[in-house]
């Protein structure tokens, strides 16, 4: 099947407008709004459709018709169930208006995403769905001119202006921190995802921050270790915090991967959870509460997100219009993992 | 944005054939072999596509240089680290040839699977990477007419003739049972997937039975369930043996999320693993090394099989031909989780 091969197995609309001696816009309109289309043209073009055996669905008809009943969304990674729980309920609501979902996954590389960007919309998608608000100026920009409606999910800041589904990551993990100081902690580490390019992580950080300032604490107290997400990574990354700052009692993790890795290394060093170091971590995905001890965490609304992002792009192809951000609750689920802080 | 404003911000090839005053055919060899074309035509096109802000890889190109650089591949589920991590190691590999990969997760269901591959292929992707041999001959015919070249991963089955990159199930499970034989289990249950449209589960199951065969013993007994994957339905089915098989010394599950279910039931019911009895996975994803105890599962080379896979499609496209079937080597990890069968 070389190329010349496959050129000549599929017909193209300018092969449909040849034969039917018309414009390729006119056979655009044929396929797309025929009630526009005088019925012995009409017929005409259908015919030659026909004998050629021309698909419209092989993008010929992506570009007639500007509809491809495609999403496109560009996921961080594939390696955390949150991002799969949220995107099969996103999918599956797609699914019953007709949608299919195309899905890249950018492992955590803005270039890359840029790149995975491009040809979502070069491959006709209708609209995208982004995690989070950080990227390049330039690809907004890109999108907006391209026409393509695109949402942004896992964030929520009422400081941004792009519309979103998602939640307040700052606020959440405020909230937790709030509950990690409330237990005597004040010599607490947090292990974090790289933050640049990665608002939710930043936003993390940052509510453990915040905390500490209400508390009338110094927020530059605050150990920050920056490890891709991983256990392994997670593991390492502890045994630097305990390493470097024995006087830790609390290591908040950005997420519950990295707070898995924490738990593990607090086991291989002999030190008790949480009766010598509590362990916290983000997201609520299965691996938390199978965790040995059970992990505290926040719970994220992964597959109501994933359900109403879906239903919002649906609503923008229909209507035309990007309704306003919607921000989902969080909640903390305390389990075993955190417990007063140790007597110094 | 209107269906109709689209429309108007985005030029198509007729756009840029009429401004030139050249047929679209033209225009197509312009932007992908230039040096087929006089002088001033291409000068006069140039200016055309310049002036237009015509975007060569907006769809038109696809249809006009039949490449596009998008690799498409449909995965069964991304709630399993096993295809996350193989899918990670196909696409780095594709980076590094300047190819971009499409996904769409089916969740295991033929008819959304036939759905995603018709997506993919209107959408333009120059091939397709497909899990198993299992679908309906007429997405096989669709594939061939179409001249998207197609490799199956995550199987190898020596009677089958389309070209894979995988490993043989069924051997693979056998070498296991053997294991688990040896061990002095008889009454032995097996926990699937679904086998309908899944070669890869179906494949364990009949290895265990082969092994079964091999020792003398009658394939039938072995209690088979079926159940979707997770670990909460893995639980279930646990409980489902117990209750109806409580003679049951060896639970093997064709997969470790399963088979992690499987262990947290046996806990909650306060039996031993394996002193009262054996649990063993496939796949060995993470969590199988985390569980506790241990997982005894069967290595798969998932990240290897994404990379092979990759180049197999890189060359297929380059060079025309599709090599010959890859069959990977998988190995049995020894762990905790299986020891010899109780007394009776």
């Amino acid at each position: 099947m070389s190329q010349n091969e496959v050129e000549k197995s599929v017909p193209t609309l300018a092969d449909v407008a040849s034969l039917a001696n018309v414009s390729t816009a006119t056979v655009s309109r044929c396929l797309n709004s025929p009630d526009r289309v005088g019925k012995d043209t009409r017929e005409r073009v259908m015919k030659a459709v026909n004998e050629l055996g021309y698909a419209p669905n092989f993008g010929a008809q992506a570009l007639a018709a500007r509809q491809t009943n495609t999403i496109g969304a560009v996921i961080p990674t594939m390696e955390n169930a949150v991002f799969a729980r949220g995107l099969q309920a996103f999918q599956e609501e797609l699914g019953r208006h007709g949608k299919t979902l195309l899905l890249a996954s950018s492992a955590y590389d803005a270039e890359l995403e840029e790149q995975q960007i491009r040809a979502l919309v070069a491959r006709g998608a209708d609209a995208l769905l982004l995690i989070g608000y950080d990227r390049e100026p330039e690809i907004y920009r890109f999108l907006e001119k391209r026409g393509v409606p695109t949402l942004i999910a896992w964030s929520f800041n009422p400081a941004e202006t792009r519309t979103a589904v998602g939640f307040d990551n700052r606020a959440a993990m405020r909230a937790l921190a709030r509950d990690v100081i409330a237990q005597g902690h004040r010599n607490i580490a947090c292990i974090t995802a790289p933050t640049r390019s990665n608002d939710r992580a930043r936003g993390r950080v940052e509510g453990i921050r915040d905390a500490k300032v209400e508390a009338g604490q110094d927020p530059a107290e605050v150990m920050i270790v920056e490890t891709p997400y991983g256990i392994g990574t997670g593991e390492e990354a502890f045994r630097q915090v305990m390493a470097q700052a024995p006087d830790t009692t609390a290591i908040m993790c950005v997420n519950d991967v990295l707070a898995v890795g924490a738990l593990r290394a607090a086991r291989a060093l002999g030190l008790r959870v949480p009766e010598d170091i509590s362990v916290t971590g983000f997201d609520d995905i299965e691996i938390a509460a199978l965790a040995d001890p059970e992990l505290t965490t926040v719970h994220v609304p992964h597959r109501e997100m994933g359900r109403r992002a879906a239903q919002r792009l649906i609503e923008v192809l229909q209507d035309n219009v990007m309704g306003q951000s919607k921000e989902l609750p969080t909640e903390i689920r305390m389990r075993q993992s955190l417990g007063p802080a140790r007597k110094a």
